[in-house]
């Protein structure tokens, strides 16, 4: 953490100086807003917790209920989104707190005693390396309160208003500004039925499955059921089923189960299968009770035990995937017109719960949406780039959803029993390398973005192998040079909008004052085309847009800070004091060099670069400066006061 | 963390459920309470904070501030310390927001240009193995933010009054109970002058250098001056300095100097040596400005450049070390009579500030006394026990005295210059050597009890060679078998007043029903003179007083739950629900296994007892049940309701 750049200031760093633009919070809405964000779940949290953070963007959340989520039906937290917690920084709190997934166990049928389960396989949960953070468990609830402390704490001092439901949304495409029109509907007791209006030049529907933005811009889930009811039920129970403790796959005769061992040391969800329903049966009209939930988990459960003894929460749900062919407002076909209303998280998918991916992916969606949102409300990127957000999300969505089809039918498939002769059913060996080959997935790794306007083409990619384009940046173990201190690379790249510069260096770098990363700093110090100087605002810290850090391959007593080019030590803030934290050696200590661990050609270096979401927009030559120069000017726009700027600023 | 013991709670698990004993917070203070702490300093507040854990214990701290501190002094937190954080469960809040000490440089005198310094040596600051944390610095005022949230979330819901000075203290031993009563005067504008009068059990003077409650209880801080002022400064400054993100001592021709970095990247703080006084001279009549400080910091400094920018805080001293011979008001020789009232901290101690001391070892005074004020007030312990806290602290604060006068010297000498001839002065390698050689004491590891009636003789200590009697529990990795996650095996230590038993299991002890860990696990359970029987009240959890844990030498797929002894899987809280976390294996992740870390006899394994301050009071033979037995009836006392009281509580 960085603080005290501004002069000290006591207390708790993590709570930002008020902006003197933020509008205290007030029970009614604001008349006019830049974004109003449609719901407090997970996809509208992380989208209110990104936009908080700048001060000039006005941002609304609404939420229908009547208040913070005490409790959550989301639970699965993947690698993926701990590593997108820590660039919110409270990654820290979600680890303190959850419970953490190591290794996941498969029971099947006794072949001797079939009605009894036996354990056939153990799996490490996730593969070495693959994150810098594990696999855990935490109800949903508390991952809206560290977004609500994160909002709150914000500069922008961000307060959701609870109670209003969504009347309609309308868009007025030739207004000037703020051409969304939406009506609210408040539903608290005192304020019930009065209606207010709010103007928003974007609107994002992070309302869930039935979502009424998503309906108010004409689109709609498109998918199907695979007609089987499950039921999932949170409990406080005692138990001699040794693994309770484990993410424990079940296939037993009596049908399937999924035990996820939760925070706190006592709670477990289970998830059960229950009837298989007719064609267009709905599972509501079941009238499943809790009484057939514990009394079937029992039955798989043969020969343990499960004696129920609280249960905090439960529900029953038939398996669906659906999707929405597109995620904002702007018609198939219509390529010139620019999106002003969008949809994310389950307002544009849905999952099976098992998977574990729909709390996860709808914050993707939302972290995807935010930085783009900042950046063009801010007047750094052209309004095309928000045609990125549903090109980019929607294609990864369907991926998941395909992955998640495949995954559920083989939950609900009958375990195949060798002796007896099987040819039906799912082998449960084939079960868990399943499981096993698709880690990736359920680790949030899956997704990659194609090149397109913000993403580059893979020509330069044998320069850092393990830096995949389109992938996120896969953080890896260095030294600070400047303190010695052992850090993550990646915990560089934190939710602030801004772009990072990784430029790992060649061999012999460190010696040469014309090399690689000397020279590309003199580009972006003193070149006219440097993006640095091109869009960065006059009067800025040098690294407001743009976060240059460099790796070196020598070890940090045998690199002189003193040595360093003056943009690795950068001088900011009101007093000019230097930023000593870009610089930076591989840790051995841990046994792996991040030159090696990334594929990084030794010779010459590369540069990676990194979006404000943390995803790899582009590898190139450290030298190319012309390339990275013309990628920015492909979607950003010079900046106002600029040393460089030489047209007009475009409205957004 | 657990939580959810009790059933579903909701929200932070870190707010405790409010004790229906806790007094809410009123502006008056109480007219009788079992504990008046006086001082909101760093001893103070620990204790506190390990009193609030106890609802059944009424406490007051007072403080004559009028509000929280916003800017302290200390800022060196020890891995000790650290340690002890962890166990008040926010040392991850400290990691994140502290800046992290790797290495220290030290600078000389350039034989070539004796006016300039020249670097001639760094270290590690930390031995590798030594902690499982790092040292680092933060503002003290932080320290006392987490604490005030411990005791504010803890079932007591505790809060200082401030605005009180003490006006004298008395004791009554004839009293039957609260025999000490203390006067205040309040001191805020709004009811300056009023006086308020507390009775309680017991005092504690944590009100520094200066201490009212020292005075009351007739003693005094005896010592010397080294007759030498020392300025300090934090600071926001622009340098060349490479070094300024390191800890660095810098000897020059121009006087002595230390760099201390600190948190938020940009601030850090200088010690710098001013004038030698003369005989009885004190600091305060010099007359030393800010100006001074800084001009004499350039100086010293050359040819590096130091450009301050802002002074958030500075002082001058004059270094000295005092100490007081006793820390409670019995007198000497009087060894019938019990303490009622006890002085901890600076009010016992004081150290030159760079040795980083002050702070960590005052914490430790209370952490010491905490958990025996406790058992005493809750029944478990005779009133006896509390002679330990000055026969145990007054000894190591008497040692880390003479480390710090040593080290506070060479700090003052000037270096030597082996070019000019010199034999006066200190060798700066020899300087180096010195600092290296302490580094255990500096990590606040020096602290090593003797043998008494809660630290046991070495008669077994070849059994865990690196879990020294008398030290603190020394950590390491393990693996929990429940759920395979890798923990740290000291973080079961937590600041609840248990005692912790550590078993290590014998090479063949999971095979064998009669063997080591079970052997125990019965005894523990059955025996009349179990101290787990004697010493629990009738009702509470099988682990309310004592904490059993295992650790097997297999790894964790090798070993078998369900054959593990009931109590390693205790039933506990209103369900019954089970305790999955007590049992281990060793973690090969990080290469080391825990048996050959501290040197634990494989063969039949060790019985490692630790007290709630995390000191290791005992090793034993697993088998020798009876000797553990010996050991806590030495000064524990059946517990009411027992299953094995014969005997009549004591009263307190």
């Amino acid at each position: 953490m960085q603080f005290h750049l501004n002069g000290f200031r006591p207390g708790d760093p993590a709570i930002a100086a008020p902006s003197p633009q933020a509008v205290p919070h007030a029970d009614a809405i604001p008349a006019e807003v830049d974004v109003l964000i449609v719901g407090c779940g997970p996809a509208g949290l992380t989208l209110a917790a990104q936009l908080a953070a700048f001060p000039d963007i006005r941002t609304c959340i609404v939420e229908q209920k009547d208040g913070p989520l005490q409790l959550g039906q989301a639970d699965g937290i993947a690698c993926r989104t701990m590593e997108m917690f820590e660039a919110f920084e409270f990654s820290e709190r979600v680890l303190k707190e959850a419970c953490w997934i190591n290794e996941v166990t498969f029971w099947k049928p006794d072949e001797g005693r079939p009605g009894s389960i036996v354990r056939h396989g153990r799996v490490q949960d996730t593969e070495d390396g693959l994150s810098e953070f594990p696999h855990v468990v935490l109800n949903q609830a508390r991952v809206h309160d560290f977004y609500l402390d994160v909002m709150r704490n914000a500069p922008a001092r961000l307060e959701p208003h609870y109670a209003r439901r969504l009347v309609d949304v309308s868009v007025d495409r030739a207004a000037a500004d703020h051409p969304v029109t939406v009506r609210l509907e408040r539903t608290d007791p005192a304020h019930a039925g009065q209606q207010e209006t709010v103007k928003a030049r974007y609107v994002v529907g992070c309302d869930g499955a039935r979502s009424a933005v998503r309906k108010s811009i004409g689109l709609q889930l498109v998918g199907d059921s695979a007609n089987q009811a499950w039921g999932v039920m949170d409990v406080l129970a005692v138990t001699d089923f040794p693994d309770i403790r484990y993410k424990s796959a079940v296939q037993s005769a009596h049908g399937n189960l999924l035990v996820i061992p939760r925070e706190g040391g006592y709670l477990a969800r289970l998830y059960v299968e229950m009837d298989k329903l007719g064609e267009e049966e709905r599972v509501a009209n079941r009238g499943i009770t809790l009484e057939q939930l514990v009394a079937t988990a029992q039955r798989i459960l043969q020969p343990f035990t499960l004696e129920v003894k609280e249960v905090p929460w439960w529900s029953v749900y038939e398996i669906g995937q659906r999707i929405c062919d597109r995620y904002d407002d702007v018609p198939a076909g219509a390529g010139g017109s620019l999106p002003r209303v969008f949809i994310a998280g389950d307002a544009c998918h849905t999952h099976s719960p098992k998977a574990g991916q729909g709390m996860n992916f709808s914050m993707q969606d939302a972290f995807n949406l935010g930085w783009k949102l900042a950046a063009v409300l801010r007047g750094q990127c052209a309004p095309r780039l928000l045609h990125t957000y549903s090109a980019e999300r929607q294609v990864v969505a369907q991926e998941l959803i395909d992955f998640d089809r495949e995954w559920a039918k083989m939950f609900s498939d009958r375990a195949k029993q060798a002796a007896s002769g099987d040819t039906e059913g799912v082998d449960p060996k084939e079960f868990q390398k399943y499981f096993e080959r698709h880690g990736r997935f359920t680790a949030g790794m899956g997704t990659h973005y194609k090149p397109s306007v913000i993403t580059g083409e893979a020509t330069h990619q044998h320069l850092a192998t393990g830096f995949v384009i389109g992938t996120r940046f896969h953080s890896a173990p260095v030294v600070r040079i400047t303190d010695a201190r052992p850090v993550h690379l990646g915990h560089a790249g934190k939710a602030d909008g801004r772009w990072r510069l990784y430029a790992f260096a060649g061999a012999s770098d460190h010696m040469d004052a014309h090399s690689g990363v000397r020279a590309l700093c003199r580009f972006l110090e003193e070149a006219p085309d440097s993006p640095v100087r091109k869009y960065t605002r006059a009067g800025r810290d040098v690294d407001a847009v743009f976060d240059l850090r460099a790796v070196f391959q020598q070890a940090h007593r045998d690199l002189a800070i003193e040595s360093m080019p003056a943009l690795l030590l950068p001088r900011k803030g009101r007093h000019g004091l230097r930023d000593y934290e870009k610089v930076f050696s591989p840790d051995l200590r841990g046994g792996a060099d991040i030159f090696d661990l990334r594929g990084i050609a030794r010779r010459h270096g590369a540069l990676v670069v990194v979006r404000p979401d943390q995803y790899i927009a582009h590898v190139l030559p450290l030298g190319d400066h012309g390339a990275l120069a013309d990628f920015f000017s492909r979607f950003m726009l010079p900046a106002r006061g600029s040393s460089t700027n030489t047209r007009k600023q475009t409205t957004t």
